[in-house]
C-alpha cells in the first residue's frame, strides 16, 4: 500500500480557508518564489528543434559533460559514466532503492525524513527503519552507537538528506566520518540526498557524501535542478554513483522509461551557466528570510524554533496537542486579520507514529514580508487554539 | 534483475558500423521523422512563466479539461476524475501493474509485445505469462480458449497493445469482446496500450477498451502524446481508468513523484489544438510507407511481410537462423553500396525463449526512398547472409 502524502490531506481544508475569504499563507510547500534564472528561461524560449524526440537514456550526452563540470564547481570529481540524468531527484531516490537493494531489504534513515522517502521505500519493496533525530540538539546526526543498534543482517542502506529536508540540519564533515566509518564496518550503501547543495548558510559549507574516503562502491547520491535552479517542475535530476554496477542497474531502469524529459534537459543544461550573482543574491535572500523567520518564531511564548544552517525548510516545536490537528484548525478554524497560515504536521515526516505530533515544518520559501505577516498570524492562532499544551 | 533492453545490445555494433564508414539506416526505432506539430513548438518558444513551477501531481487541470475534449473527439466518454497525467506512457505502464496487481500476481500478455513491458513488470514485482500469436495469422488474438489455459488463481490482469507494438496489428471490435468475455468471467483487470490510436489504415477505426461495456471497474488505458504528435521526448502521458481506487492508488504514485513534466504539458496541451490537415499529411505518409516496405519486403524471396493495419511498426519472418546474430551482422560485417540496415531482432519482444528468431521488427519511421534503399540492403543481405534458413 503507498502511504499517502502527508501534506495533500490539507489541499481540501485550505480550498475551504480560501472559500470563506481568508488568505492562506504558504508554509506548506516546497515550492520557492524564486525566478528560475533567465538563461534556463531563454534556452527554452530559443529552442529551435522542428521535432521534441528522445534523448538517450542516460540523458543528453552533451548535458552530462556540463554537469562534470558544474561537479567539479562544487569539488565532487566525477565524470560522466558516474551519472544518470533521471526524472527529477525522485526518480533518482526510487532507482537507488531498487537496484541496490532488493524487497524486504532494510533502510536506516533519520527521522524526521521527507515524507516521500516512503512512497519509494513502498515502490520498491525496501523496508525504513527510522532512528531517531531530535529538536533537543537541533537535529543532529543520531549517536553512532545508535545506527549500530539497528542494523540488521537485512540491513543494506543508510540514507541521509543534506542539508535536511524537513529539519535544515546540516551535516558536519565529522559527523559524516562518523557515519562512513559504519557504513564501511557493515559494507552498507549510503544515499545522499544533496538537492539542497546550494542553501547553506552563516558560511558552513556542504561535503559531499561523494568525498567521503574509501566509500567508493558504497556512495549513490540524490541530485536534482528543481531547488538549485528553482525550477522544480521541469523534472530533471541526476543519480551519481562511483559503483559501476549500480550505474549498470539504474541504466536498465532509464532505458525501460526511456528518457528523462527532453525541453527539461535543455533548461537544467543552459542553467548550469548560470551567473554566480544569481546564486550570491539567493543566498542572500534566504539567509534574510531564514533569520527573519527563526527570529520571529523563538520570540514567541512556548515555540522552539532552531536556527538551521542550510536547505530552506524548520521543524519547529509548538505549544499543542497535535500538529495534524492544529493544521486542520488553522485552515477551517482559525484567521487573523482575515489571513491564516498553512503548514506541514511534522507527525508526516516521521515514521515512528508517536514522534513528532507538537512539531511542524516550515518553509521560508516567501518573501520576508509575508512570513512575518505568517508568524503574526501564528503567535496569534497559538493564544486561541484550544489544544495549547504548555512544553515542560 | 531488470532485463536488458534488447535493441540497445545492438548500439555498440551500430557504432561500429560507423566507424568503419557504413551508412545506417535505422529501421530498428520508434522515433518518427515527423514534425512536432507547430502548435506545440510555438506553445514552449512563448512560454511566458518566470518559474518553471510544479504541477498539480494529476496533471495541470486545463490540460485535463482539455485531454476530455480529446477524448470525446475520438469517442471515448471519460471526465477529469478517470485520468492523471503521467511522466509518459511509461509510467502509466508501471503505474496500472504496481497499483492493479501485488508482487507475484500474473499477468497475461500476447507475445510479441513491447520488450520494456518486461522492465515495468519487473519493477512491479508481477510476473508476465506470455500467450502466443504467431506470423502465420499475422498476429491476430491467440484463441480464447488459449488465454482460459493460462489462467491460475495468480491471474490478476491481460495487457493489449492496440494497435500493436511490434506487430501493427489493429484488434477488431469483435476480438476485443471476446477478450472482454474472459476478463468479465474471471473478474481481471485489462491494460489497454493505445498510445497508437492515431495510426490506423486502410479505413479501418481503432475501437477502444475503454468503451467495452461492462468493464468500467476493470479497463486501465495507457496513452501518451509521444507518437501522436511525434514529440516522444516530452515525456508526457496519461493513465485513464474509470476505476476510481485504480485512480486513487495511482495518485499516491504521482503524488510520490510530485508531477508531470510542466514544459511537457505545455507542449502536449496545446498539441491538442493541432489541425486535422496535420493528421491527415501524416497519416498518408505513413500509409504509403507502410505500402511501400510491405511490398518491397514481400517481393523478397523468402520474405513473408503482414499487412499491419495499425501503429508503424511490421514484423517479418526472414529466412535466418537467428535474429539477433543477423542484426549484428548486418552491423559488423555486411555493406551494400556503403549501407547498412539496424534492425530489432524480435526474441527481444517475446517472453518465450524458443520464439521470434527467425522474425525481426522493422519500424517505418523513415522516408520512402530511405525504406526503399533500406529493402534492398535486406535482400542483398539475405543473398550472402552465412546462417540463411530457408523456410519450409
Amino acid at each position: 500500500m503507498m502511504p499517502s502524502s502527508p501534506i495533500r490531506k490539507l489541499v481540501p481544508y485550505s480550498e475551504a480557508a480560501k472559500r470563506r475569504g481568508v488568505k492562506v499563507h504558504h508554509l506548506n510547500i516546497g515550492q520557492p518564489d524564486i525566478p528560475t534564472p533567465q538563461v534556463a528561461l531563454d534556452a527554452v524560449r530559443n529552442i529551435k528543434d522542428k521535432i521534441f524526440e528522445y534523448t538517450h537514456s542516460a540523458g543528453i550526452e552533451s548535458y552530462r559533460h556540463k554537469l562534470v563540470a558544474y561537479y567539479k564547481g562544487v569539488d565532487i570529481d566525477v565524470n560522466i559514466d558516474h551519472m544518470l540524468v533521471t526524472v527529477g531527484g525522485s526518480e533518482a531516490i526510487f532507482m537507488a532503492m531498487t537496484v541496490a537493494m532488493d524487497p524486504g531489504d532494510e533502510i536506516i534513515i533519520p527521522e524526521p525524513f521527507y515524507a516521500n522517502y516512503n512512497g519509494f521505500a513502498t515502490e520498491s519493496g525496501v523496508i525504513i527503519k527510522p532512528i531517531f533525530s531530535t529538536i533537543d540538539n537541533d537535529f543532529a546526526l543520531p549517536p553512532i552507537d545508535e545506527f549500530e543498534k539497528h542494523i540488521t543482517p537485512a540491513t543494506k542502506a543508510i540514507m541521509i538528506c543534506n542539508p535536511n529536508n524537513p529539519t535544515g540540519y546540516l551535516y558536519s564533515k565529522t559527523e559524516l566520518e562518523q557515519l562512513s566509518a559504519i557504513v564501511k564496518k557493515y559494507n552498507l550503501f549510503l544515499f545522499s540526498d544533496e538537492v539542497y547543495r546550494e542553501f547553506c548558510y552563516d558560511g558552513h559549507e556542504h561535503f559531499s557524501a561523494l568525498n567521503l574516503e574509501g566509500l567508493e562502491k558504497n556512495v549513490v547520491m540524490i541530485d536534482s535542478v528543481s531547488k538549485r535552479y528553482s525550477m522544480c517542475g521541469v523534472r530533471v535530476g541526476t543519480l551519481v554513483s562511483r559503483n559501476e554496477k549500480i550505474i549498470a542497474g539504474a541504466m536498465k531502469i532509464a532505458q525501460a522509461r526511456l528518457c528523462s524529459p527532453y525541453i527539461g534537459q535543455v533548461a537544467a543544461s543552459a542553467a548550469i551557466d548560470t551567473p554566480k550573482s544569481y546564486f550570491e543574491a539567493v543566498h542572500k535572500e534566504y539567509m534574510a528570510r531564514r533569520d527573519t523567520l527563526v527570529e520571529g518564531l523563538n520570540s514567541i511564548e512556548g515555540i522552539y524554533c532552531p536556527t538551521p544552517r542550510g536547505s530552506f525548510y524548520v521543524t519547529v516545536r509548538l505549544p499543542i496537542d497535535n500538529c495534524d490537528k492544529f493544521a486542520q484548525w488553522l485552515l477551517e478554524e482559525f484567521s487573523y486579520n482575515g489571513e491564516t497560515v498553512m503548514v506541514a504536521p511534522a507527525s508526516g515526516f516521521y515514521a515512528s507514529r508517536a514522534l513528532g505530533h507538537n512539531e511542524v515544518r516550515i518553509a521560508y520559501v516567501l518573501k520576508r514580508e509575508e512570513l512575518l505577516a505568517a508568524v503574526k498570524c501564528l503567535e496569534e492562532a497559538l493564544k486561541v487554539y484550544p489544544g495549547r499544551v504548555e512544553i515542560i
